[in-house]
């Protein structure tokens, strides 16, 4: 349980990392105070990293008070569940409404966030086709979703930013990058009015703000950057 | 909330789907009463399967009071919480040790198992060896796992099966057919004593005893069955 005096670190990247944000949204949604470590992209791995997350190697990892915690989604639930004194809850109170976020939570992170990326990703016309399918058939369970469970609400937390706000608003700053990139809408009002709506709401919540990357920046570093090491990688990874 | 007059429902197979079990071993840890319905392999999939899942399709499947729950560690762990007053807890109470059950939660299901899968699933030698040391390698993160937070505790949930016992060891019938299968031996005692001795205390558990597949009926299953599955779908899923 939090107390006072407790030691929070949070290993992260200069900016830009979908799953960073999350932890920096959660802790800072619930006041906590932090140390912000930056791990360089493409730098070698820090010592704390690899002894912190010896099994992914990946950011972000939380260590609180020397007892790290690694994997996005489950440092959000850790959050919550260790500074659940503090601040709006973050994942809902009722058991059926939490299986229902981390539903939705494994289904962005497993199927529709990979193939978005996909869109950018992949070298053929046709392959390109079906991402774009896969990435619109996620956002139509996403919009059925929310107009099913949460219309009228401002948030998929309710009246506050909740888990699903903030692990799948995380990835608002890559779908609005894929837009430009790609030259298509994604999270268009006319198919899409409940998301767009919700997007335009989170994304102005004072931290989400601050961390969510812009989206020129994120096309510069795509093609700055990011292209050059999927090429480098196996394709598709 | 549990309550009495609770109706509930599992939607699974007539044996053998790891996924499956781990919901059935937290219903009847839970004391729940619940009505079993069989999806065949292979059979047309039902209406109530296609209504309740729309996006996977897959069995498990929890349905309570009408609402439905998808997803075998999801299931588990909404069993945990609304059956909250009955039986021990399944998942810990400790924010800490609950992340940790839920990180290797994740490596088992998303690194470990498909490894372990693809040691009879691959067509070269090379690639079989190569899913042999990643399974091997998960087995090593474990027994450390293990040794260093759990040694002189029953089962990794403590005095009780928890659920990293019941994640992990629901694909235990599947570790001694693909032992029996390749003949290699991979809960070795030498090589993960631990790991050894907790899978025998898991599998004398009664309603583990009930559920866990016999290794010669999944390996005739796998000779009869799922090979021809396997080969008809894509290589290598």
């Amino acid at each position: 349980m939090a107390a006072s005096g407790d030691k929070v670190k949070l290993l992260g990247r200069s900016w830009g990392c979908p799953y960073v944000i999350r932890a920096r949204i959660a802790l800072e949604l619930k006041g906590v105070s932090y140390d912000y470590v930056v791990e360089q992209l493409g730098e070698k791995k820090s010592e704390l990293l690899l002894k912190s997350n010896p099994v992914y190697k990946k950011v972000p990892v939380l260590i609180h008070n020397d007892r790290p915690i690694c994997e996005s989604a489950i440092i959000v639930q850790y959050i919550d569940e260790v500074w659940a004194g503090t601040g709006a809850s973050i994942l809902p109170s009722d058991p059926y409404e939490r299986a229902n976020a981390r539903f939705w939570t494994g289904y962005i992170d497993d199927t529709w966030f990979p193939a978005l990326l996909k869109i950018i990703k992949v070298k053929t016309e046709k392959e390109k086709a079906e991402a774009l399918e896969q990435s619109f058939v996620g956002l139509s369970l996403l919009e059925e979703t929310y107009k099913k469970s949460f219309e009228g609400k401002a948030f998929f937390g309710g009246d506050n930013v909740g888990y699903l706000d903030i692990i799948f608003g995380s990835f608002l700053g890559w779908v609005k990058a894929i837009e430009k990139i790609s030259d298509i809408k994604l999270i268009d009002e006319a198919k899409f009015p409940l998301l767009a709506k919700w997007a335009e709401r989170f994304a102005s919540v004072a931290t989400v703000k601050e961390h969510v990357p812009k989206t020129d920046e994120l096309v510069e570093f795509f093609s700055k950057v990011l292209k050059d090491l999927w090429n480098a990688s196996a394709p598709n990874n």
